[in-house]
């Protein structure tokens, strides 16, 4: 599995991934699962993937082909005027690959199937994310949901839910961040560090903050190690239910 | 769906079970998912089920029909001699119906899949629970698994990953049980309160303490909303990733 999260904040908008694949506990890898495209002064998009590795891989491929042959091809993701446009080109792309490769085979079109989150701001456009179904239809956030996951998303949700403010600034919604996925790490072994992380500042149309956070990383480790106190003493905080001992 | 977890504790087990059940979202009702049998002095046994309901209760159907008529049928629940023996029953009775309902019509064995939790004591055994598979055979609880949960699993498994302790007493245990209910319920509508518990006392041989905790409660309603508060102050205490405001 894989478990990747795209926030809107006021600021502006947080990606983050994992990076494991497997196929069966007996395969385990690593694999970048976030792709970014910049154009310093017009546009940022970050692109992040969840399913059937060698669909996702194919997408991200023929995305990339098509926004760098400009003259042979469909308008790539440089070329579109809107991030709208954008979500449709990654929805019909991933459709594609999809049903391309269950029509040379003979599994069904589930077996290939994919999710993509696709986000960031286009000149004259607002900062947005898209969740993107295999099927190639999508949807975007809205203030009601200002969150998209995709993998293994039911672990990480609670915390979410609970703690989400869209008037988070960047350092405490990595936090957040980092504690959904942590809570997802302890819980479910198709989902593993190193961490994919992008931050994307509203308005700014430059590539946003890029980095990668390893298990061994100081803060994630207290904040991991953190979290179990914390929520121990949190339990405490809250009323036992009167029954007998 | 459904949520049950199943708990051994050192002074005992404690279960607890959602009531909600669904035939898709448009056909929501509620259904009590945990029974209890008990001979005070000699046994007291708690079964929850998930999955299809038709399932779960002809499976239960059968248990309590072949628990009353004991010169005709097979030793039922209160028959049987140690809980190992109460879960092969449990198990084979489980498989009997589903591929029962699976040779009567079109669809696979997979439609009428459910599983069970069964726990108790006998005099003689140990307190045990036993996790039974729609295939009929089991695991049972260790030290290094002392919980098993059925259903709607995985939102509300990191807070019992992270605060379960077997010295944890009854009340301790309850609260701990609402928090990981109340995320469930916060993140899926397929399941519900009210939640139906028993609370067996080792080596008591009675029937434990029942209750149902309404959403009304106002114990559950202050663990509730003291949670959300209590997360959110636990996030604060951690410290934020050092990146760019």
């Amino acid at each position: 599995m894989t478990y990747c999260v795209g926030m809107k904040l006021d600021k502006g908008l947080v990606f983050m991934s994992d990076t494991r694949t497997n196929a069966g506990v007996d395969n385990i890898s690593s694999s970048r699962k976030m792709f970014n495209w910049t154009v310093p002064g017009e546009r940022s998009i970050t692109i992040m993937t969840a399913g059937n590795l060698a669909t996702t891989q194919a997408m991200i491929s023929l995305l990339q082909e098509r926004s760098e042959a400009v003259e042979n091809r469909a308008p790539g993701i440089l070329q579109q005027p809107t991030m709208f446009q954008i979500a449709r080109l990654v929805g019909s792309t991933l459709k594609e690959v999809i049903l391309g490769s269950a029509a040379e085979g003979p599994e069904s079109a589930d077996t290939f199937a994919a999710s993509v989150i696709v986000g960031g701001q286009i000149r004259g456009g607002q900062p947005t994310i898209f969740l993107v179904y295999p099927e190639g239809n999508f949807i975007e956030v809205t203030a009601d949901a200002p969150f998209f996951q995709i993998g293994e998303t039911k672990y990480g949700k609670p915390i979410l839910v609970r703690a989400y403010e869209p008037t988070l600034d960047f350092p405490e919604a990595l936090k957040l961040l980092l504690v959904s996925f942590d809570s997802t790490v302890k819980a479910n072994i198709s989902v593993a560090p190193p961490f994919d992380v992008t931050i994307y500042k509203s308005d700014s149309f430059e590539a946003g903050q890029e980095m990668r956070i390893n298990y061994e990383d100081p803060i994630y480790q207290s904040i991991s190690q953190g979290w179990g106190d914390a929520l121990r003493s949190a339990l405490d905080q809250l009323p036992n239910y009167p029954v007998e001992e």
